[in-house]
């Protein structure tokens, strides 16, 4: 049996628009050993999420940046190789971030235990995980949808977008997708239940908008920015609220984007509330309660688009800079146990 | 004796940018007569407010807007000549929504007796009227500054702008101010007591600002929107908010301009709420105690801009767009009887 290593996708050097592959580089270390009070884990999950663009991009952000030569941040469901942790057993299944790497030594306070009958362990990475999360407080505690309000979502096909339209669903509002293909904007509508989906890359957004929001808008959960918040800003209605958790189309900008003019929200007393799911990590069990509950009454759908491979990372990352994932983006490191 | 006629000013033609002396006719008609439950009164003060422009430009507002032919919108603080309604007699002082005329009738609920032992019958207009309660509820229910924050108000030697910093600084707060002239910023801090004010027309807003503003910036009470609104987004602390009361300097824009980039909104989580006061008259008990007892106090003070004569309303309206005025900008249209 050889000696296992510790595989690693470090930050090469810092990406200038896009990220490149040769931006990042796959290393080999030892295996790290745990302390007292720490376990080691076998990855089998990394999440791939936006909020890593802002991470390696060495400006002011939400969170502390990764350098160059560290292990890139992410969130992970791992298996316990050793413990030396009461609360940790060898063969638990934990949800953590390690990071894009193959092994990883973590305090036990810093992880959670994952319950493999309640679910599926991935899904602590994406609709049961921190996406899930962002949708659920974001919608319910700064969008507030009314019954019979219209919802709209870009990105909405993705791990969060997927969630907030179903979620709105079932609190009464119309929900309304933007996503960039037809096949997104089928399955928002016919596989997750959405009233509309606008392809914002085919003919004229505002226009089919429009034709989709025939009530206007009184919820935007913004993913995006750009275009589309362009286009919603001419819909709002009146006191309408912009739950703002991310601005996807512009995270690759190498100059700053003009915004949209913000008469409208003067015009129509709109909310507009950036926020980061981990400032609300008091609503966790709220969260893990409901979305638990509609999953397995199979209320709440999900999809994965899952890579196989540490080494497929960065390109897996890429393009879900690019659109190109279907579904919450994960990259499976090493084999599933509990499956 | 001449027999009385009304003097109005009409709207001749929609403004297009910057309005000019012509978009405006002053015409005469005959004295209008209360009716039942009405009283006839005699304009003394007009308050001219930025929001004015908004109303004859045919775009949609958060109003209704004045139809071509129509006396142009305003406060006023008027004279009861004669009255139908059982609440007011002759001689009483009223603050109502006369607009730019002379003489009107009203609806005896549509306005509001003053006491002029209370204080100047005017400031019905101004630090005691709706350009105050704007300041009142826009700080301190939207931005509510704690103390040792920084608050930053746009306008600042303005009608609401020198408002909002005086009631920051009752509350505990920082005040800086951003205004138009070294004089008007020399007013804002060597009369109303702000602990620095930046001149937006000399040299590096951005620099300057940051020096005013060494801890960031807590809550901006926006009133001007365009270069000023972009330099304020960078220095931005975590959780600031935004009360988002007028976009002055785009009021007379042809083309819809561009906003700020929103990245630090989602970043520094902030708020930003647009709002009018009049969707917060259930504040006015708590306006008028606090805010007239500051005045009593000599905690809050204020400065009026008056011009003699209504046909002079046009002219002074468009320096006012252009920042001309200093102070609450009044057009004195007859004598206070009360002075």
């Amino acid at each position: 049996m050889p000696t296992p290593v510790n595989r690693q996708i470090v930050l090469r050097r810092r990406p200038v628009g896009m990220p490149k592959p040769g931006d990042f580089d796959l290393v080999e270390s030892p295996l790290p050993a745990p302390d007292d009070g720490e376990i080691l884990t076998r990855t089998l999950y990394l999440s791939l999420d936006p909020y890593m663009r802002g991470r390696i991009s060495g400006v002011k952000s939400y969170a502390q940046g990764v350098e160059l030569g560290q292990v890139i941040v992410g969130a992970t469901v791992g298996e316990v190789l050793e413990s030396k942790h009461p609360g940790f057993a060898k063969g638990d299944i934990v949800q953590g971030y390690s990071g894009w790497q193959s092994h990883a030594v973590a305090a036990g306070g810093a992880v959670r235990k994952l319950d493999p009958r309640q679910a599926p362990v991935s899904t602590a990475l994406g609709v049961l995980g921190m996406p899930g999360m962002t949708a659920y407080v974001g919608l319910l505690d700064i969008g507030q949808p009314k019954p019979g309000e219209t919802v709209v979502v870009s990105a909405a096909s993705g791990a969060v977008g997927s969630a907030v339209g179903q979620i709105a669903k079932i609190k009464g509002a119309r929900a309304v997708g933007i996503a960039g293909s037809q096949d997104k904007c089928d399955y928002v509508v016919g596989e997750l239940g959405f009233d509309a989906c606008v392809n914002y890359k085919k003919g004229d957004l505002l226009a089919e908008l429009k034709v989709a929001c025939p009530g206007g808008i009184d919820v935007y959960f913004e993913n995006v920015g750009g275009d589309v918040l362009r286009a919603v800003m001419q819909l709002l209605n009146m006191n309408a609220r912009i739950p703002l958790c991310g601005l996807i189309s512009e995270y690759n900008a190498t100059d700053t984007v003009p915004g949209p003019n913000l008469r409208p929200l003067l015009f129509n007393r709109v909310l507009v509330k950036g926020f980061i799911v981990s400032d609300h990590l008091a609503r966790l069990p709220d969260f893990l309660k409901d979305c638990g509950g509609w999953l397995r009454e199979g209320r709440l759908k999900h999809r994965e688009d899952v890579v196989i491979g540490l080494e497929k990372a960065p390109e897996a990352f890429i393009g879900l800079l690019q659109g190109r994932n279907f579904g919450k983006l994960l990259v499976r490191v090493g084999e599933d146990p509990t499956k």
